[in-house]
């Protein structure tokens, strides 16, 4: 039985990282059942294990696998008969952009938007840690970083061109049905609807429509998940 | 025998036009000889059988293919023999979003870098055209849109962050070999050298490694083209 870190907030079952999403829906993509165990941002104790911090962590037997990339290389690699993430070699090379796009452009974009919603909704115990390592990242406190996000959201959608581009031509990144691009790219979208009422996306948007079929994959793994309307 | 209208400026064989890059390199992949015819941009009547008035333009026989997407589609059906642009099915899907990135995000963001730089290297003919619809695209004069880029260049290196932690992982982004994600996204690149010497890259970026790599493929292709050193 595989079994996997996800972080949890003050709710245990509010799980809201995007990282983990990507993970989960993989899993589900692959017809794997994980054990969740919930997860909170200062319990690095826990996992220490892993050799690091973050989640997640996924346990599959007498191994360990870290990293939401490496994890799904790894169950790449050791269910083989089980449907593709990537669609073959080349695939996976090509969505170490989707993903790299996601972590170096959308994450920092979105976080301008949600943080003090993740603030409120983190455990007791993780709010200081949360605040203050949050706070030194952005320079400015969780106040003032989501201050102007009613007029930024207009910007923010803007530069959700390429996106829109792709979407507009097919249903998924990975063409008619999705593939790993789409999880790491939709687990963004997530982390924000589970703790945050605010509206990133214009419900005429191509994108919406695609976040919409994201939600009802796999039975509403993800849709079905605590959090707000979007 | 194949052939291509090609964008040329002044001197017919500086040859700058992004998507027809994307094309040249494809072919090369191939091991695809084209016939290359220049064209500039005001010459609307030359490609008026195809229906529009961009370039590149294909002939492949009694067939006529544009639209660069359309026109690698159409290379990777057509020769399915010789080597992949895409790598499948799903890396073609996934290509889309690379070829989006390149259009929607890397040559708008270009062009405040060399608008004024290809005014300057269009034929005399072009020059009345080129400097009207690129003024009313930016809501700017060139010379103003320009103005400023010795300090915005800082803040668009940053903004390639996706590209970079993606080619920080491997040598293309179709993985150990190029694909037609990387002519997509190099096709804006080359477009600026071959009309500017703005140096747009530091030379410890992992992407100016990657341009380097790029220009050296099949023969020096893109690297000997005219342009300015990088």
């Amino acid at each position: 039985m595989l079994k996997m870190y996800d972080l949890a907030g003050a709710e245990a079952d509010r799980r809201f990282s995007p990282y983990c999403w990507r993970i989960k829906l993989a899993l589900a993509h692959k017809g794997l059942a994980a054990e969740s165990i919930p997860w909170r941002f200062t319990e690095k104790d826990v996992i220490a294990f892993s050799g690091q911090g973050l989640v997640p962590v996924l346990l599959d037997g007498e191994r360990e696998i870290h990293d939401s990339w490496t994890i799904a290389e790894y169950l790449e690699e050791n269910y083989p008969e089980r449907p593709s993430l990537f669609g073959g070699a080349s695939g996976k090379a090509l969505s170490l952009f989707h993903a790299s796009w996601a972590n170096g452009f959308l994450q920092p974009a979105l976080m301008k938007f949600v943080v003090l919603d993740i603030w409120k909704h983190v455990d007791a115990k993780d709010k200081a840690y949360f605040r203050d390592s949050r706070e030194k990242r952005l320079g400015k406190t969780l106040e003032a970083a989501v201050a102007n996000r009613d007029s930024e959201v207009v910007g923010f959608r803007e530069s959700l061109l390429p996106l829109r581009l792709a979407l507009r031509a097919q249903p998924f990144l990975g063409g008619a049905r999705p593939l790993y691009a789409d999880y790491a790219l939709f687990g963004s979208f997530q982390w924000c609807r589970c703790i945050s009422d605010f509206q990133l996306l214009a419900p005429d948007d191509p994108i919406y429509a695609w976040r919409g079929r994201m939600l009802d994959l796999y039975d509403g793994r993800a849709g079905k998940a605590k959090g707000y309307p979007v």
